[in-house]
């Protein structure tokens, strides 16, 4: 298991705990998609299962854990489990799947792409490499939920920015960590800036330029 | 490579052959979806490699394998380069593409279900979530080839099961290789009860429950 | 790292330089993707950093790098980003994005199955599973980068050959390795000899037979 020697032990169960809730997040995020594909119930715990664990698999591969997290610790079971048990008793929707989804997704998003950037950075990966690692954590879950889905992924959504948040998270809490700043406080507020970042961009249709400038126009 | 000591040395042969024999049908699957798509011979090799593969490879990644079993054993080269040759040659269908494919797709389910989950276990993973990677193993191979290939995932149609009997064999070999059951003979009966579980859901049209409740009807 | 012992060390430094151009043109290819499909300039960065280290990554995962060279060495960061740069100010296409994609995209073909299959055979991978490996790491990148977009993978294009030059390239590869043979010259050679195929196969409309015998006609 990943452990930074030098952070206090409680940083450690509150990252534990905001990845668990990550997990949920994301989870909840693949059973609605499921609920609006019109998938059953298996589909649904499948994405709930792909979309919580993905990002954090990929991410626990590239630096080589011993097993990824997610396998190593049957508490990652639960917050599939119970994603696709509220979706499917309908006790996270009120006929606004889109919308409960979007919220959802970034949550998942904003934890993510600071407890997957002091993972990788807690493994010994250089700062720069590990920004690029909490992006992936952040958006490799959704990606995979939408891919296996056949949607489009979010990422490729022109309607708000996805990953430029992740990357500022990524990058701010990359940075926090280089200046031994990073801590609870500072996580959170990270956290809390790129969730409302990604919402606030979606609900001002901010976008970012085209990939060739001038074209589309 | 993975042994587990107290394990007599015939059952992990066994396995291995019927290790083998789950590539090949999963590999018939791929070259099978491959002709029924029009892609060309190439498409049809790299089709049964991936659906062959694939379920064993993302296994071994995950607990964390020195090198996958298939890309340490040139044995595993052959079930594919043999399932796209009969399909070549017309030796493994009879104008009925979909149906021959249902059920070489189970029966490579069925046998990935049961080695997938007693390699976790041998590997020392906790059953509980060797469940979890024997459901991986079996479904990951047929994933990767639908998606790749673009279409509708088999996990994701409502005509008939396919996660639960691989989650039905899989518990049932982590409950037996706990209580020290696990062996050539319930490992045979397990294989044959996802089997046909598989088979008769399917066309007993049984179906799960919806994502989410009351939904679609 | 990897490193062959008995390998000069200009060889290590031309297979890096050979290796990071290989990613820089199919970091083009996942960038001029985006522009044809009118992707923000975001996705455009991401198909790039998919396309680029896809192929190189997910060969070091199966070969159990300790971490990939991609996320080992932040010279890896410099392609995918210039390449998203060209692209974006209109540089590396002239209202042609299919066939300047095309070219990219073989160019990245050769270079990476020969860079590919060395990477394995330094990690001590068998030479015919480092043929496997090497076309992997091939293809692996650009599957990717258009199962990512939705688009149908270029290696189920019945428009000409695209895994046959990368065998060809990565069988070579292999032999001259094993006959001791492989140095700068031949991998230069073997890449320029893929190149050249795969382009010359497009162009003469090459194709490979189709999966089954007589369908399709």
């Amino acid at each position: 298991m990943i452990s930074a020697p030098e952070a206090p032990a409680y940083l450690d169960t509150l990252l534990l705990v905001l990845d668990l809730l990550g997990v949920f997040f994301f989870a909840v995020s693949g059973s609605l998609l499921a609920a609006r594909r019109q998938f059953d119930l298996i589909g649904s715990v499948f994405l709930a299962f792909l979309a919580g664990l993905g990002g954090g698999v990929v991410r626990d591969l590239i630096i080589n854990e011993d097993v990824p997290h997610a396998f190593a610790n049957p508490l990652y079971l639960i917050p599939p489990a119970l994603a696709a048990a509220l979706v499917y008793f309908r006790l996270v929707t009120q006929g606004r799947l889109r919308r409960t989804l979007l919220v959802f997704d970034a949550a998942g998003l904003a934890l993510f792409c600071v407890t997957g950037t002091r993972t990788a950075l807690a493994a010994g990966i250089e700062p720069i490499m590990a920004i690029l690692l909490g992006v992936a954590t952040g958006v490799v879950g959704g990606l995979l939920r939408d891919v296996v889905a056949n949607e489009v992924p979010e990422i490729f959504n022109r309607h708000g920015l996805y990953a430029v948040p992740a990357l500022f998270g990524a990058g701010l809490s990359s940075l926090l960590w280089t200046l031994d700043l990073f801590n609870w406080l500072t996580a959170a507020l990270v956290m809390l800036a790129v969730f409302a970042f990604r919402l606030v961009s979606f609900r001002m249709r901010w976008m970012a330029p085209n990939a060739a400038r001038g074209s589309g126009s």
